[in-house]
């Protein structure tokens, strides 16, 4: 069982950032869960949105932003100057997060930093699996899927984790790009729709499945284990939806509250 | 511009019903869009759902059925024992369809029926769309995908019109087992979820992509294009949004109110 730290762990701290990724990895996660961006100068940075999120991210003026500006049109210079440390009170994300403590003055990440403060903390065994964040529908809001997948392929290779990383994307453009480019980096297919989604991911050679835990069934898995597949599931908060998922026998569970999903497997004696 | 007949003429006569399509046929269609499944016999019928519809079967005694009970469980005579002519008073489909026109004791067709009606009317052009309706989720509700697929390539091939057909589906599986078994019909790929579908279509091979006309966006048509893809899309009944998907360049509509489209494409001189 693959317990993944959702955005590090969203539940806690602020998503995406270098704090959540350490508490993550205090908590005991196997896998650090994270999206990324490239900023127009070429950074490769961790954020899961195209854009700003206006229910995150402060400007230099202290307010909150009030539109999605695309992450690649920022500088990684001007993207430093803003806070997403902090979530704004009264959203929909506040509100869905509410024991998510603030850490005025959070940045967002470099991936290189990341990587830098995973082997600071001498850990050799975290993984991550990490989406490039593009959408077939936003063109103009991202890199193009190839190119994003090279950028994020070399960060990785540079820090020497193409051993210890997935990459994972629900648009599976970038997938292709892996796989062809980066073979020694398994790929991800991610899904929201219902219906038969694990045909789809069989239909496109996939080999891991990661869908929307709500659209799981006894059933689906079974198809995707007959075909040989790992099913990673998407994102389980709740005691009991953890518990039925663990029944259910899923190879991952990515969580906002990891020490959540570790409570229920110490009770199984699946964690010491 | 492919004129698909959703369900026959569903705005106007009960769905996937013989005198749906013969009107279809009179509206002037390019192709009678429709979904198959098989009885316990063995018999290819024209229904859309796994079960039967409680808001449109009745059953020998008069009643709405209560539940949807699988097609796969009926044998074709006794399926035959339900009316399939009349929304149930009152029930969401009845309230979607005001305009459908009641016509008691029709009963669901075989597909080998369609196919003669096709014959006896001397139509030479009409062309069929067909969804062997399975899915992951309820794989004991149907037929398994290959000897469905397999059913439904054995009745288009015994009526000669594997030239006319194409087979569509959310359940890519079916998709494969066609595109290996019966490479004269083009497989059609449904889909109905928001974010990259159509880069999942390509990962998958698929050269037809069939989206929910909601969620198609300039940006994913032209992606689509640029990739080679036609792009057929469901279901589009208002002439607002018919004249929206015209405007964007989609290659085929499926419409349950298929003379709206005719009169859209006629102002456009695309239609005499």
């Amino acid at each position: 069982m693959d317990l993944q730290g959702h955005r590090g762990a969203r539940g806690y701290l602020p998503e995406n950032t270098l704090p959540a990724f350490a508490r993550a990895i205090e908590i005991g996660v196997d896998t650090l869960e994270l999206d990324v961006g490239v900023t127009a100068d070429g950074v490769v940075v961790v954020h899961h949105d195209r854009g700003l999120n206006p229910d995150i991210a402060r400007g230099p003026d202290g307010k909150w932003v009030s539109e999605a500006r695309p992450i690649i049109s920022f500088s990684y210079k001007e993207l430093q100057s803003y806070d997403v440390g902090r979530l704004k009170p009264g959203s929909g994300t506040a509100k869905r997060f509410p024991q998510q403590k603030a850490l005025d003055g959070t940045r967002i990440p470099k991936l290189s930093d990341l990587f830098s403060l995973v082997k600071s903390k001498g850990d050799r065994r975290v993984r991550f699996n990490i989406e490039p964040k593009s959408d077939v529908g936003f063109p103009d809001e991202t890199l193009p899927p190839e190119p994003f997948a090279r950028a994020l392929i070399a960060e990785v290779r540079k820090a020497g984790f193409e051993k210890r990383t997935t990459v994972q994307a629900f648009d599976w453009r970038s997938l292709k790009v892996v796989e062809r480019e980066a073979p020694e980096m398994p790929t991800v297919y991610c899904t929201e729709e219902t219906g038969s989604d694990p045909a789809r991911v069989h239909a496109a050679g996939g080999k891991i499945w990661s869908p929307d835990f709500e659209r799981v069934t006894a059933a689906k898995l079974a198809q995707a284990k007959a075909w040989g597949m790992w099913v990673t599931v998407w994102t389980v908060n709740e005691p009991a939806d953890i518990r039925k998922m663990l029944d259910l026998g899923v190879d991952g569970i990515a969580c906002d509250y990891p020490d959540r999903v570790i409570v229920e497997l110490k009770k199984r004696g699946e964690r010491q």
